[in-house]
């Protein structure tokens, strides 16, 4: 198995993305595929009249502030927009793709945060009428269900909360986590840079290669914004027994077959005998 | 079998017709849900500067106008913000919902009509860059696949043409497709008028029943705009072996369960001694 994240940032080659998925899954690997919608979904909420606001946590992880209203939005580009055009694009291909939610048959569930910390200018405060949460439990049977019939899996944020509402979610991490859930060979995490860059942003100083107890450490020093949450579900993918976590770029031509072929930053379980 | 569509008119109400749902799936009957979602399509379609079109047909059907932007804006409403927020209320009612669009799994297939006739002020001309179509194959394996692991299909255009290309296409129809296919005891096109009106828009004037074979005078003479369409779709169903068909109204409480009890327009296969 191998799991495929691909972000929803600018710029991303959606149809190479999906000549590669095409060509391996004809193949016969195994694949689950998840997608963002960020950058879309900003376009959308200035639109509506609901401008995207982006907030802090204490510990330094950015996200998307996602009150009720903005959910809607998230799901309609996400759910919508994006998740269809690329179902679409699969089964141009003769992918006979399948897309989904987590809400859908609960496939990613978990605990909502109703409430959250953010930190603006320096001061940490609490925000409520929050629909956020973490994916938990990932539904294998549901997935293993559709992978069995010949379908394609095409999965998205949200997720559903143990109470049954829509929650957003990170999809690098929900991504990792089913990935970890069908001990996958492979998680690939793709987006608009080549990987984890030294000196961010400049593309010349990517790291090309890292065991998995140098991510707390990397992720530290050198990865801004976003790479520090894909650099966490690398890390718990990893935990849980995935093989190899390749954090590549999705701009250009062959993107997951170049990701695959050790392109972008690659994060392998640590070797005893370096860790030592 | 029962099939259920709702129409997406404004006045719906969603949480009876989910709490009716839940009542029906938790008592054992097999339903499929089929939804939709044209008051909110036009809303945004009119914030995100695309209003909609309508035009109608040389045989008298209106339809919407479907260009390529205004079917990503119609997966949006339909496939994103309707079909995940009725799958959310499902689930928080304890029902195992699924959402999905005909193009998933290529649930609803058929051709596309690349170029349409359509009737300007008496004047019939041709347009092109058409994403309309019209369902004629079910994927009941699909469906029956999802029905058999407990979960309920929550169902909405657009399909998929033979090529891979979503389409539009119009609900009810795609709705009375599949309770042919499943030759279904009922199929409940609800909308947001009591049933077929003598004297339409006069409430009060609502046809309680039909034979099959009454269907097309009573299109001619009778119903205006959609409802043609939903009358169209019930002969079809009934045509393919669906036992009865229930034009009902959901605005109101327990809509389903008034609809099965008979409220609306129920119509039913042509008896051998009444059409003689």
């Amino acid at each position: 198995m191998i799991v495929i994240k691909v972000g929803g940032g600018e710029g991303i080659n959606y149809d190479a993305v999906c000549d590669d998925i095409a060509q391996l899954w004809q193949e016969g690997q195994q694949l689950i595929f998840v997608h963002g919608g960020s950058h879309r979904t900003n376009q959308v909420a200035d639109a509506l009249g609901h401008p995207p606001q982006f907030v802090t946590s204490p510990s330094g992880y950015t996200s998307r502030l996602t009150d009720r209203a903005t959910l809607e939005i998230f799901q309609m580009v996400y759910c919508g927009q994006i998740n269809k055009t690329l179902v679409e694009r699969l089964q141009r291909r003769g992918v006979n793709a399948v897309g989904l939610s987590g809400i859908d048959g609960r496939i990613w569930q978990g605990p909502r945060k109703k409430v959250i910390k953010v930190v603006e200018n320096g001061r940490t405060r609490i925000m409520r009428d929050n629909f956020t949460g973490k994916v938990t439990e990932v539904n294998r049977d549901f997935l293993q269900n559709l992978l069995s019939a010949g379908c394609l899996p095409v999965l998205t944020p949200p997720a559903i909360s143990f109470e049954g509402e829509a929650m957003n979610v990170d999809g690098d991490r929900a991504a990792a986590a089913t990935a970890a859930a069908f001990r996958a060979e492979e998680l690939l995490i793709l987006s608009n840079v080549p990987g984890v860059l030294r000196h961010f942003p400049d593309e010349n100083s990517l790291i090309p290669q890292l065991n998995a107890d140098q991510i707390d450490q990397v992720a530290e020093e050198h990865a801004q914004g976003r790479m520090r949450i894909k650099l966490l579900g690398a890390q718990e993918a990893l935990v849980q027994g995935v093989h190899r976590v390749v954090l590549g770029d999705a701009r250009g031509q062959q993107p997951i077959l170049r990701a695959l072929d050790g392109q972008g930053t690659v994060i392998i379980q640590a070797q005893p005998e370096e860790a030592a």
